[in-house]
């Protein structure tokens, strides 16, 4: 991971956030100076590490909140 | 990745398809016999091959459904 840059460009939403100060967090992040893409992971307080993740385009995010919307969840 | 035995316990929504039939898809899965959490992530086609994703509680979930709600991605 040590090569990867990256830059946060907007801290969307935090989803939780464990004993440790580890959270999950949904942000726009450009990797590697490319256009920034949607992400979902866990990052350390201070953003120093990160976990495994998944980057989202716009239009998967579309599709996942259409898809939550419709899960019972309660 | 040899070692982790997994189980799909329900397939809840596809998000994506790459031009190589790769899908980004929110599944319910239970990991080493464990308790099943949800899951997001890229798969190859029949599921043979996984790649990276975040597990999600059903918390994090319902605090996800709520911030995407709240977002503009139109």
């Amino acid at each position: 991971m040590a090569d990867i840059k990256y830059e946060i460009k907007e801290e969307i939403g935090v989803l939780s956030e464990s004993p440790k100060g580890w959270k999950k967090e949904l942000n726009l992040i450009s990797w590697n100076g490319r256009e920034p893409k949607y992400d979902l992971r866990d990052w350390s307080p201070e953003h120093e590490k990160m976990g495994k993740g998944v980057t989202l385009t716009r239009e998967e995010l579309k599709k996942l909140r259409e898809v939550l919307k419709n899960m019972n969840l309660d």
